[in-house]
């Protein structure tokens, strides 16, 4: 019986959680929201069906050991670095490479790391269904029911009478890249297209003869690797891995196969926590809006966000700010401008400040 | 020759420079302008007029060791700190009775420790006439020209044909009480209106025979003190202090005196800096208006004051806060509020947080 492996995709560097997230402190390693970091929570909603001896993590050399430390469940010669970022195809393709070298049966699943689900026991009961379909053969995604037109996720079109929380697939229709806000606005009205979060579905073997008919050049690359057990594996894969192409599987593969279905789920509480702001509305707040971690003394304040640790922070009459508190850099930010974190974090980089980055 | 005396009042609070300011740490010994303590900067540009051997500060207990750490060049015993708060009459009795008890001739100037001039040079050129009209045994008051009709200071009511910078001294007509706005215009708009900072100047003996007419109850307590050098001084004083009327000088005396003379400052840069906006006014900021103390990073953000040490402070998208950071208090306010820091210290008071005052 084919065995079903987990692939955690934790190469993000998620810059638009500065000043917390650092080059080797990366979203997926913060407790955004709770106790747990994001990958920590991955894990462990992923653990019922799968156990951390066939989980794997790939992610980037200064993340890796940060990783370890924080999954011992999880055999650390198991969590990979990628020699150089590429897109999801390139790492989804070498998985499957690896997973195929260990059990030519095997079924993978994908999941981002950095993702909130707040339902688990929900989403699990679609992933069932998603590994059942993989076994048979599909190429298999997972659709979030959007909540609002969110112009910043792709989207995938299901057929009319498409049921949320139905574990029965579905063929997709169509893959839809990234929406202006007219089309998104459409898209949910329609009621039949999801976000697209990144959690796929299928055998290992399948997805390396996608690779080789729709990505030949890296899926020659990749299968001319040794097996991951072989001593020259990472020699091979340094040398390897920065030659294949920089797409993701979305584009390289899902768009253009046939074989592709999907599941669409009902409210399982997921959201991508993209920026401070996704954090302050996933938060519980005061009267007045105001999200604290830490501890906090708010005047005449509404709607902020605030995260200090071992430090009270005082707002007097200021609404809608990220206050994020680190003990080398302060942000304080409108919330509005919560996704352009990330451009400070550029600037950072261009006066060479590795201190802060 | 009679000798001058210069006694600085040091014994406020300063609690809306809230988190640098805490009890052992008040606005007058810090740095918020420049490299020197507000309490230093007023010894260094008193010290041509009055040697050091010759000032006496008065303090509260909790900053008396920290004043004496910053002015070394003053006797230590000469840094006294007043059993109990009172206001200025009581302790301006105070050291009158004991620069009484050291030198019968002796005139004395008084000065705050925690206001900021920036033209010494033209302050001591008022300076001089100042002690000699007090040598003459009148009663003498310094004025400031008003920039602005502020409505949290007192007034000093000049004669028509006032001239400012003029070291002649003039007979005040009238002392005003802080008044509403509409009296402050008219008073600016009168222009012989000048803003009462509480400098004053005259021989000890005279102040003393004043507080025995018309506040005896003070004077009587005071004038029963031995003299500084007796063992016993310090006890009696314990004793005596707090039961001294809680009253100003300028209300308890000035204002009921017929021998009162004022000299008129052109602009010699005066400010209480009574407030973090205060401060943001005094210092240079960038092309959007913006102070840095410390390290900023300002993107799209017009008007703030920044003061930060250690670390570096992102603003993003935010106009007119104040932004003081500690490391165990951050303060982030609306500048229009600036006034109103010293509320978050009440709260912090009834709230117990003395780790935080």
């Amino acid at each position: 019986m084919a065995h079903d492996y987990g692939l955690i995709l934790a190469g993000g560097r998620g810059t638009r959680f500065w000043p917390r997230s650092r080059r080797h402190r990366s979203k997926q390693v913060l407790n955004v929201i709770g106790e747990r970091t994001l990958i920590q929570a991955t894990v462990e909603r992923l653990r019922p069906l799968i156990p951390p001896e066939r989980m794997w993590v790939l992610t980037s050399h200064p993340l890796r050991d940060e990783i370890i430390r924080q999954l011992p469940e999880v055999p650390r010669e198991q969590v990979l670095a990628e020699p150089v970022q590429r897109n999801t195809a390139p790492a989804i393709g070498l998985a499957a490479h690896i997973f195929h070298s260990i059990d030519p049966d095997a079924v993978m699943g994908v999941f981002p790391s950095d993702h909130v689900i707040t339902r688990p026991a929900r989403y699990r009961r679609m992933l069932r269904p998603a590994f059942r379909a993989a076994r048979e053969g599909k190429l298999v995604v997972l659709g979030i029911q959007p909540r609002h037109p969110e112009t910043g996720f792709g989207y995938i079109e299901f057929p009319k009478g498409v049921d949320p929380g139905s574990t029965t697939p579905r063929p997709v229709v169509q893959f839809r890249e990234k929406p202006d806000l007219a089309t998104a606005r459409r898209y949910v009205r329609a009621g039949r297209f999801y976000w697209n979060a990144g959690m796929f579905f299928w055998r290992a073997s399948i997805l390396l003869d996608a690779l080789r008919r729709y990505l030949p050049k890296t899926a020659t690359l990749l299968s001319a690797l040794p097996g991951f057990r072989d001593r020259r594996f990472f020699t091979e894969l340094e040398r390897a891995f920065p030659l294949c192409e920089n797409i993701s599987v979305d584009y390289a593969v899902l768009e253009k196969s046939s074989n592709v279905v999907g599941l669409a789920c009902d409210d399982i509480g997921w959201s991508d926590v993209g920026s401070w702001e996704a954090v302050r509305e996933l938060l519980p707040g005061d009267k007045d809006g105001n999200v604290v971690r830490g501890e906090a003394l708010c005047q005449s304040s509404r709607g902020n966000y605030i995260d200090a640790q071992g430090k009270l922070v005082a707002l007097l009459g200021v609404n809608d700010l990220i206050v994020v508190d680190t003990p080398d850099a302060l942000l304080v930010a409108d919330r509005r401008r919560a996704q352009q974190v990330g451009e400070l974090v550029k600037i950072l980089e261009q006066r060479r400040r590795n201190d802060l980055l």
